[in-house]
């Protein structure tokens, strides 16, 4: 088996689930409880929010933990929205974001908010100059995905988080991070980030638990409500065993920064060079092999079906995407590359191959050769 | 170490955290994933659900997966707010109910729903008669808390279905049931309950994960928006580990049923005997013995303050409550001892002891042996 769909969800670290299970086992106690047993699990949670603050550079409380990235997403569009209603109705964001700032500003737009949607160029990035051009004196919230799910691209969000404080110092700026975190720098104070959203999964931790950054003193407001947990920012019982585990997981993941990045760059580069020298007519969509993250490869094979190819490589043990698996309907078609203006000929045709640190260049080697007798074949088939 | 505080929260059982681990070793793509990997994962999802379904009588696709209680109590409330608005702006409660609902209440009420909070009795109990006269044309919601969190009194919850539905038949039923499942047979249809919470750290699953039922054609809303995952109802990437887990140990509660009853009120029985035989002035708060929960016993120890008890137990390595460790403010004062119509002085000494399956009569002896040395001497000093 060959698993090239670590964008979608990755394989929980083995010392991850060692730290769950000794956490499930030992501090079962609820963190709230009076007694030296619900400190003791609540004590591992400010550790957890700890090592969040110092990997983004934010005080430790401002680290929430939550269920994943689209209760992140949820919060920062809702609880902007309530919070600072009195200030504007105006939302920007981008027209390649994950649904899970999409489908929420469908519903503000209904309920009397105005969304502007930011174009991107052909490489998945947005245009600065029509970002200061967006915001308004009842801009509230500028939302932009920080490295993009399908395609790799990296904003540049020390620019951005520049601009938007310059054009209006009270407008808020979210990320989506679900893609970034773990596999980019992230300084929230440098890049003049508000509310940030990550997802454990996405970098071996366990579903089910992620994290939200808020910076003290926002008066966004909280989305799930009750016994006033996490400063009455997010309520409900504290998942002690899953913030430990995302924190160990984060940890990991910026411990070995720089040899993680090595290693799946190698693999990407491998992959997309066979692939070139093998195949005719195949796009990268993003931006050059070098420049987006390195975790990320999607490529355009012309004259063919994605989900066609998608099945073929099942077949063979390799696992890969069409679009990204985030959309729980199944469904192939890219609304990203279409936003990124590809025809509908390329995008007909495109896979999203994403990587970990446990693939291998041998894994590389073997898929471009799947690849290789595939794709000609599936090509005289879609005639 | 004694721990009395299972209503707080449970110690994961062994074989919830086997499945859990491999789970997490074996299905960790995404369960929307196009390929085989994901379609792994969904099927686990799809056989949890049919556990649910199972046991609270209910069609499969009524159960749905939350990050826990609170969600499912702030999914019932505002969820039905927006969905019914049109049907009118009428809820009614009860003045013991979890802060998952109490919070949400008083946000509907800035938002100019009206809430009705019911009186109960002595013991804890709702008046029908009461909930009947207060039931109106424009009442879209009843929300009643199945067991109650810190005496564990037993709602009536067949009278109360039947009675919401003669009254109006379109006022909704909604039931926190996090102290009730796995306690106490639950079947919805016979209940006519439209909607249930629960959570699964209360029954031996990890935290972070509960379910929530919800009957099949209601126009209540998600409240978690994005990649339209759990038939749109409740977005962001399934936690598949945590639903297998948490199926597992409904089945585990389910098939010891009887067992685990007998055994967790051998232990309160005996619990009680031990404290009322050798300490004078003490009281249940609730109903009698054998009428409320066999998993909770809340005993008002007069003549002392229950947090100076509950360190001198904790000194002793003995854990229980002050009220409910849901408050994560840590506050002892009791608002469910209060709405019961029971005096300060009372509500001052009261401890929450809450049992599980593996708690032994012989830790009930322990126990009362060392309250037997303790309360004496706390009243004393409390002078």
């Amino acid at each position: 088996m060959i698993y090239f769909d670590n964008a979608a969800s990755t394989k929980p670290a083995e010392k991850v689930i060692e730290v769950m299970v000794e956490s499930m086992r030992t501090l079962y106690a609820n963190p709230s409880a009076q007694t030296i047993v619900g400190f003791n699990a609540e004590k591992r949670i400010k550790e957890a929010r700890k090592v969040f603050a110092d990997i983004i550079n934010s005080k430790d409380d401002e680290i929430y933990f939550t269920s994943g990235g689209t209760e992140g997403d949820n919060w920062a569009l809702f609880g902007t929205a309530e919070g600072y209603n009195r200030s504007g109705k105006h939302i920007i964001t981008t027209t390649i974001e994950h649904a899970g700032i999409n489908s929420p500003c469908e519903k503000l737009e209904k309920m009397g908010y105005e969304i502007t949607y930011l174009k991107v160029d052909e490489k998945g990035y947005i245009d600065l100059e029509e970002l200061k051009n967006a915001i308004r004196k009842d801009t509230i919230l500028v939302s932009i995905i920080f490295v993009n799910n399908e395609v790799g691209t990296i904003q540049d969000m020390e620019a951005i988080g520049r601009l938007i404080k310059e054009a209006n110092p009270e407008t808020l700026f979210h990320t989506d991070a679900v893609q970034a975190f773990g596999k980019v720098k992230i300084d929230v104070k440098k890049m003049n980030i508000d509310m940030l959203s990550i997802s454990g999964h996405k970098f071996h931790a366990p579903k089910g638990i992620g994290m939200f950054y808020m910076k003290n003193g926002l008066k966004v407001k909280p989305v799930i409500l009750g016994g006033g947990h996490q400063k009455g920012q997010r309520s409900g019982t504290e998942n002690a065993a899953g913030c430990e585990a995302i924190s160990v997981a984060a940890r990991l993941m910026y411990d070995n920064f720089e040899s993680n990045r090595q290693a799946v760059y190698a693999v990407k580069e491998r992959l997309w060079n066979n692939i070139k020298e093998s195949i005719p007519d195949v796009y990268i969509n993003g931006d050059d092999l070098d420049k987006a993250s390195p975790y990320v490869l999607d490529v355009a094979f012309m004259g063919l079906r994605s989900e066609v190819l998608l099945h073929a490589l099942e077949d063979k043990g390799i696992y890969v995407s069409a679009g990204s698996a985030c959309n729980s309907k199944k469904k192939v078609q890219s609304s990203v590359l279409g936003a990124m203006g590809l025809d509908e000929k390329r995008i007909l045709g495109s896979i999203r191959f994403s990587f970990a640190e446990d693939n291998t260049v041998e894994e590389a080697d073997e898929c471009a050769e799947v690849l290789k007798k595939l794709v000609p074949m599936l090509r005289r088939f879609n005639k």
